[in-house]
């Protein structure tokens, strides 16, 4: 493959943020919907995120969950009874207040004006905890541990394709305990689950930690984030688990009989991860080509375009022979279209499928197996028996590439050598990155990082223990958190 | 087990539709939330429906359906563009006016008022279609095939679980075609597998066949439905798919250049399937002592109670020697929760697990396995080695009596008799049942049929072609159509 062409027309170097619009747009992931601020995730897109449920999905059944459905609509006065939680979510809720349509001089006009308007969804806390309340009668109902798949409406000033839309598809856990301190070990299992699907499966880079107390979910007594470094040295939140303490429990009355025979509150929990991560996905492992994808979230693993020249049926049978001596968990695509195979390709390359075959006669004369590798672009020719028998070790090898290729582009923007506010300047001045520093946890000079547009993102789960000087108050301390810009 | 004891207090003779509420509750399938209109699908209800997404998922792949997400709200001027399909819904739809919450007198208040209203889905013809148009240019994009999973809100009046809710989940089908040929092989071809999980796999009665052209999906040109007995005779309408010609086409221009390089409109699809068939599920199979489940849809074939008395540990290992020797197919749960024997039984008979598992140091002594056959309610005992062998054909026995039993019934409420009005209000007036009668087509003297709080369900795919009068409108008519009360 040529080194000067290439499937994009920007570069990440060129523009960041255009060129993250291309590879959505050239992997036809998604695109922008007429209603201002939600997208169309296409079927390409949509795929990735069925892989994604999927792997969840089951790991959440294997610890015990359940999934349920419960209402999208939350009537508006049950907020009342969080006040947190509501300050935290009242500036982006949606309000249903009319049930019907009607003709108004020519024009449909909203009618049947609800008593009491109803929320969509921003999150579940409330209605579930209601129906929780109605469940749990003693300790032996406990623990009771649900999850939903569903899509949520935050109504979000300024969005961006799967970072930020104002409704995305998300699950959402919701679980309730005896003690505080199993429902603290569900959110810390919980957090580890979302560190393992985001660093293991998804090969993506992310420091693991606490939110800073002012930054804690809207409610919440702790919240656990895994904050992924993206390619251009920015912070995503990717996956929050919060322990809710009784706050939840004592406004909806979720109540138990204890084996003291008396009366407490539950200590319950939540956790999320959203279509958001989606981009998270796009921003750490796409290039210049356009998407990379994991093995275990990619649609196709191997697509095999057909090189048709006199003789089409003995190519057709041929792929569908490399096809048929695949493993039965490699997912295989014959690309059959009426359009040339160069667009084919490239077609396939934006899209990040791991290995593009190229079948024609040669191929069949050969008893071969040609192909581009997409996490490296390099083309090779293997034996047919060769490849059906090692394409294991390419995934593996694939794998490998995505992760070691990311960690090291992530590592060389971790930073640990900033100790005042002036270098924290000087240093995002120059590029983007996290800066882990010393933070003694209190609120002194958070205005300072709001001017250079910086966060507080965490405070790591693995700390040095070296004390040293707050960068922010100047008060010696051995805690350390991460600061960076974020989406 | 004693024929004197049942495990619900409501028997189907006594109060139908108390009985169905009982059967939902005991099973705890789903109730009532606090929103009205609205339910909590549980954990046990939507185990169900995710079963029969798995089911219906994998057969739409099978025949080229990609599954994709598009917006939950349409501006309400979209609507605008197709005159019958807004008249259709227009009475139902929960329309967003706002997009926040405000304290105001100590209340919370929608404000942040929306340049244009937004309604919530009530099917997505319109916003799907919209995105099509961008997507198709040439004949080589189609077909295109596209499938949903989400929820949707039709504002109803009289609710009922599972049956008729305001908020309820569905897949929704949409599909673009080159020429009305195809367009309506899809419809027949989608109408078909919904035949064929309805009949086949959920072991329902249905009479499949089109409806009066005055009661087609608003927009569409034909509608065909699986009209399902159940078992008070009353008629549901389990799910639907309509052949929408260019209607929708030409309202959001899907527009394609053809082989004859013209511009040309698609013809379009659609097909949906709902959680209203849980509760057509439940009125087919349930008896008085709660749920039945056909076994692809039956979240647990078996369910094992361990009876501890002293020898805790081996009456464990022997249930999970049972467990670990089935099928990897065969979905087993062993309860260790602390209650009775007895009162677990009777759950999981209101639950309809096909077969219940009790096991105690009796059993260990005689290597043998004691069961409840939940569609029999009989006991029986058989060898270890016999009961693992047979849990195929065990399975066999149960889904065939399942069928045989509802058709059976259904097939007794089946009337080809009815000559005239006055006959078919004398039938009716002595119980309900699908009426097969004569029907030329003419919409003369329904007002007499709704007098009657009757409807014309559908005029069946399987005519017996024989001649005779129009029980309407007396005019000569090979059709027949099927006259019943439906939910």
């Amino acid at each position: 493959m040529s080194d000067f062409k290439r499937a994009l027309k920007i570069s990440r170097k060129k523009n960041f943020s255009d060129w993250y619009q291309e590879v959505i747009s050239g992997a036809e992931l998604a695109e922008n919907a007429r209603v201002r601020g939600c997208m169309v995730i296409k079927p390409y897109g949509f795929a990735i995120w069925e892989r994604m449920q999927q792997v969840l999905d089951k790991r959440f059944k294997e610890l015990g969950h359940l999934n349920a459905y419960f209402p999208m609509f939350i009537p508006i006065d049950l907020f009342e009874k969080e006040a947190e939680h509501v300050a935290g979510f009242a500036k982006e809720m949606a309000i249903v207040t009319h049930h019907r349509l009607e003709q108004k001089n020519g024009k449909l006009t909203p009618a049947g004006e609800l008593e009491t308007p109803l929320a969509v969804r921003p999150t579940s806390e409330l209605i579930i905890g209601e129906s929780m309340a109605r469940w749990i009668k003693s300790y032996r109902d406990l623990p009771v541990l649900l999850n939903q798949w569903c899509n949520v409406v935050r109504w979000e000033m300024r969005t961006r394709m799967f970072l930020r839309t104002t409704e995305f598809l998300w699950q959402e856990g919701h679980t309730a305990h005896e003690t505080e301190q199993e429902a603290r070990e569900e959110t810390i299992r919980m957090h580890e689950v979302y560190n393992w699907f985001i660093c293991d499966i998804l090969k993506m880079f992310a420091i693991p930690g606490k939110k800073p107390e002012y930054d804690k979910f809207a409610g919440a007594k702790d919240t656990y984030t895994t904050e992924v470094m993206l390619q251009d040295g920015k912070a995503l939140q990717a996956a929050t688990s919060h322990y809710l303490g009784q706050n939840f429990s004592k406004a909806v009355g979720i109540e138990f009989q204890g084996r003291d025979g008396k009366l407490h509150n539950a200590h319950t929990t939540s956790f999320g991860l959203s279509t958001r991560i989606i981009g998270g996905l796009i921003m750490s492992h796409s290039d210049d080509d356009g998407l990379n994808l994991p093995s275990q979230i990619a649609p196709y693993h191997i697509v095999i375009i057909p090189l048709l020249k006199s003789d089409t049926d003995s190519v057709f049978n041929y792929c569908e022979k490399i096809k048929n001596n695949l493993p039965k968990d490699i997912r295989v695509i014959i690309d059959k279209k009426e359009d040339s195979p160069q667009n084919k390709k490239w077609n396939y390359i934006r899209k990040g499928v791991p290995f593009i075959l190229e079948i024609g006669e040669k191929e069949i004369q050969n008893n071969s197996v040609y192909f581009t590798k997409r996490i490296f672009m390099e083309k090779q020719t293997l034996k047919f028996d060769e490849f059906i028998n090692n394409i294991n070790n390419l995934l593996n090898e694939h794998d490998t590439e995505l992760k070691n290729r990311n960690d090291k582009r992530c590592l060389e923007k971790i930073n640990k050598s900033i100790n005042s506010i002036d270098e924290l300047k000087d240093y995002f001045n120059k590029q983007n990155g996290f800066v882990m520093a010393k933070w003694a946890g209190l609120e002194t000079n958070l205005d300072k990082l709001e001017e250079l547009a910086l966060t507080i993102r965490c405070i790591p789960t693995k700390q040095p223990n070296i004390s040293g000087k707050c960068i922010l108050s100047g008060k010696e301390t051995s805690t350390e958190a991460v600061f960076a810009k974020s989406y």
